[in-house]
């Protein structure tokens, strides 16, 4: 509780509940607004996935609440987390509830809205990055890629995969990207081979998406159970189904002619022949974005080239 | 052609690509990766779609390639953006191309990465706050929803709609996202009854997402061609169909029981009754937002409450 709350200081009006969406788990993938809406918070009700670092971060006043849910632990449970979230903005508090992903993508956001409104405190949704997409994309994976697929769809591997799915898999109609996909891959993977989807389909698990741990494993269908298990996918992880998912999808399919000279290019040749990491996961490159950070550039106003 | 490019006093050496994923309009929702890569470019290569105002922003030695598509006119064909990507970053020269929504959710991303891996230059990927997400969130509607549908689709309007998306419809297993979702809307609503999808579904149209323009108009599936011809809905706009699209599902069902002597509260249970509008697209409240920017939370370091 912050010395505010308790000396009883400040009014009860004001209070408020922000969801955020962090994103996959890099704090640079916060938005703008999603990173004003935690300067101004009184308390952050966070999850245990999404950008966690940003915790460390937050004002020596600012209340953190760990929601967080560990596999095989025993998880705060959703209506408890609303009852925080409107307690502590009833009190008058600025709330952020930091969640990862995208708050209305499998995240219960909505349940969270609800209960806000039903309590009559005032409540914003901040939409954040996926990491239904960031996933993929971080594995170097285009959920969609003209000529190959043009639909996406975003399921939940707690629940059976819809039926849905599979015959868009097995019509090769869409990319299937399955969060918290871990541990009913058993089950996908079986279902689809039911279903008629051809095994030779491309998969790719993503563990840790965009995090400085990122593992990208890429195999068949028919192997994707069995090599999972072999090499010890854990969650947090984002499985991606389909053509997409293909390691030389976004190789290079003729030797660069040029800029053969130059360091770059031979950075970019290599990661080419490294496909299940993206330029996005390259820790150099990751490296070399942090350092040129010291650029200072500000969120708001005129944004000026570093080399002006 | 820029002052630099013009005295060639820049080695070649150093050129890139980064592919930013812009978000769907709003500039607060670029991410803080993207902010970085826009104020360190000496090009940006800018869409018609995504937030068209930060290019105001950039400084007066940054050129600006508008390859914007408006409906009806002709486009720059993509093969000649990406021949722009590749000869600007050969020219030793960072490039940004800024993309509206995420670079790899139907934003032909994947053929601009293959072209400058081709090409041998280095390329990298930024996602981004998808408009196929951020446009229901901003109208209130969560794609996903406990007890409602754990599963949401992304297609492009500008294709036919896959016969998997119909059938997850009718079956209720997935809310449905079209982008570019005017022109087909026609067709769209002909194949969901014909595909058996309940008439009385829900579909909420989302024009101008995030923007102060942006308008929603819900309706029934029955008569939402019809009354959209009516409104003269216009891209661009994001369709949504499923139940998740009910005006009233995350309208509070108990009339809130506190806080009612506060404006707040007032001002909740008054967009409790519009629910076309969500708390994301409040005028007042994205003003107030604004106006707590000038708090000025750094995007590095430190987050500290403004009240602190």
């Amino acid at each position: 509780m912050t010395r505010r709350a308790r000396a009883g200081a400040r009014p009860a009006a004001g209070g408020r509940v922000v969801l955020v969406g962090g994103g996959p788990g890099d704090p640079d993938l916060l938005t703008l607004r999603a990173w004003r809406a935690l300067a101004e918070a009184d308390v952050v009700v966070a999850d245990r996935l999404g950008p966690r670092s940003v915790l460390d971060d937050l004002g020596p006043d600012v209340e953190v609440i760990d929601v967080g849910k560990t596999p095989g632990h025993h998880p705060v449970p959703q209506e408890e987390i609303n009852r925080l979230l409107v307690e502590h903005a009833r009190r008058g508090r600025r709330v952020v509830r930091l969640k990862g992903g995208d708050p209305f993508v499998l995240g219960r956001g909505g349940e969270e809205v609800l209960a806000c409104r039903e309590a009559g405190v005032p409540v914003e949704v901040v939409p954040g990055v996926t990491s239904a997409l960031a996933a993929p994309a971080a594995a170097g994976v285009p959920v969609t890629h003209r000529g190959v697929v043009g639909a996406v769809m975003v399921v939940n591997g707690h629940d059976p995969v819809p039926a849905s799915a599979l015959a868009g898999l097995r019509d090769e109609e869409l990319t299937l990207v399955v969060l918290m996909g871990v541990a009913g891959l058993d089950d996908l993977c079986a279902r689809a081979a039911d279903a008629g989807v051809d095994p030779e389909m491309p998969v790719a698990i993503v563990e840790r998406a965009t995090t400085p741990t990122q593992r990208v494993t890429q195999l068949p269908l028919r192997d994707a159970a069995r090599a999972a298990r072999e090499a010890g996918v854990r969650a947090p992880a984002v499985v991606v189904v389909g053509r997409v998912a293909a390691p030389d999808l976004l190789a290079a399919r003729h030797t660069p002619t040029v800029l053969s000279e130059r360091g770059e290019a031979r950075a970019s040749r290599a990661s080419d022949t490294r496909p299940t990491r993206s330029a996005l996961s390259e820790r150099g490159e990751a490296r070399a974005s942090r350092a040129s950070d010291k650029s200072g550039a500000a969120p708001r106003g005129r944004l000026v080239g570093t080399a002006g």
